[in-house]
């Protein structure tokens, strides 16, 4: 029945009093990243900063879907309205993010109060986390208290939505061998708050004794935040209170003047992330060149031709 | 030792006579990006086009290392050089870079003939394709008939190394499930050839099964190609050979003309990747403003802030 375009800029009020379907609408305008809703989302920006923003990340297979389910739940039974943005790195083989919404819709589906959105076309070079951002933007104007950006944990996108959320946990399943527990390591960086899933399971306690080791041995944060090892066990539901007093306590720490520079932070990682998404559209305009066929035949290499297009866009005179 | 600056483009004829000292020196210089490698880089890319290179991918836990370990081991008895370029997109966490060399190592460390290089620095936006590409192409030119990349399968990296292969295989492991399933729908459209690892398991002839309905269902491919499912059991070597032989007729198949179009198109792609590089690096030297504290406050938005650096980068007026 939508047969009159409504401008993106007249969705903003709409989204702002809650109407699913102008918040639904303007979500998609803005996973496509048209010209046209940017006026809108640069509006959605100015108005948004009520929500806290959540990235939950770790490796396939550490539970993170459930515990975010039970997290929904947990943060449900509160009053608290919660959106779910999940980012799937396998997006450009979108079935990963169609499954995902439909195993999860099932619990919350009914519930006005839950908001869950896969983002299932990715883009290459932050094309993905630039527009998760945007979502969790409309959803905090819209009026939902937290929202949960969740990734899959092994690329780029994941470091990227933990590098702009408030809070970021990292997600481990207990006894996942050595390969994990190496990516766990690395994770360190990016965790405010690590949960080991699953831990009604017996091996569940030496995972925690090695996380804990491992967070001994990191220098202090220059913030001072202590990162702790949470066990969780979604099947019990253990834990779960304990993580969102741990969640609302980093929040609570981070909301005022000790959260500028992380603040800071994520405004230029937002700036920087839109400028990638702005230049290498503009530079795609530019006409091709028979360098192609050239590079293919090995008479010209990839840095010749490609230094020879930068020059081209910025308009410089030896092309 | 090395106290003299031996300078890049010295170096490439000592890469082509395979001397590895001088190999390893061009791609730790290669990985790190910098300027003065780069006519070294294209001069290498213009001697390279003689190996086989073969992307392998597929999700955490697949048995990728496993199989990429038996391939080596396959096409040594066929008096092949390998090299193999581990692409792990964990590498903001270099923790797993660093595991998967020492597991590897063990097996073949003893073996001139064999060359084994995990990627550990990333960066965003196709820097860590990029690097693995270009160490591809040193590797080529040192000697190697196969140039294995292996990526985790499940972001960006390796759908670029995909495209970027002359022939890319999809692994998945028996029975991992629905999400898995999903990933393997979608990699449908980057794989030449797919295996079932861990093909000695009773549930790997369903999952053989899954995947041989998947692909009949796919339209036929522009190129002719008809896409097999192998069962491959690593532990008991069964596959292997069949592997090797369907690479071969790969290989073979799109070695002359009817591979020009590929060929275009991964040229293409790294023209695009390596211009991006460069455009993001020239972006990065404008001058800092005030636009980051602006949109922490909440005053500007990502895009105006973001819109007012590329109009300044590209010398335009209104700034």
């Amino acid at each position: 029945m939508n047969r009159v375009f409504v401008p993106s800029l007249d969705l903003v009020p709409r989204v702002a009093a809650g109407e699913t379907a102008a918040i639904a609408r303007l979500m998609a305008r803005a996973e496509s990243g048209s010209e046209e809703v940017r006026a809108a989302l640069g509006e959605v920006y100015r108005g948004a900063g009520r929500a806290h923003l959540i990235g939950v990340t770790g490796p396939p297979g550490s539970g993170k879907s459930t515990l975010v389910g039970r997290l929904i739940g947990r943060l449900r039974a509160l009053d608290r309205r919660v959106a779910v943005v999940a980012v799937d790195p396998s997006s450009p083989y979108s079935g990963g993010a169609i499954l995902g919404d439909r195993l999860r819709m099932n619990a919350h589906s009914e519930d006005p109060g839950v908001f869950i959105r896969s983002l299932a076309t990715g883009g290459a070079g932050g094309g993905l986390s630039r527009a998760a951002l945007d979502l969790g933007d409309i959803l905090d104007v819209a009026g939902f208290d937290a929202v949960i950006f969740e990734t899959v944990g092994v690329g780029q996108d994941e470091v990227d939505v933990a590098r702009a959320s408030h809070t970021t946990i990292v997600v481990s399943a207990p006894g996942l061998g050595d390969g994990i527990q190496a990516i766990k390591a690395g994770i360190l960086e990016v965790a405010d708050v690590h949960v080991v899933s699953k831990a009604d399971r017996p091996d569940a306690a030496a995972t925690l004794a090695d996380l804990a080791i491992m967070l001994d041995r990191q220098p202090a944060r220059p913030d001072g935040w202590r990162v702790p090892a949470l066990g969780v066990s979604s099947v019990a539901g253990d834990g779960l209170d304990t993580l969102v007093e741990t969640l609302d306590r980093h929040r609570t720490a981070f909301a005022g003047p000790a959260g500028e520079a992380r603040r800071a932070g994520i405004a230029a990682f937002r700036i920087a992330r839109t400028a990638d998404t702005l230049l290498r559209e503009r530079f795609a305009t530019l006409p091709p060149d028979d360098a192609e066929r050239r590079v293919a035949a090995r008479g010209l290499d990839p840095y010749a031709a490609a230094a020879r297009r930068v020059r081209a866009f910025m308009g410089e005179d030896d092309v």
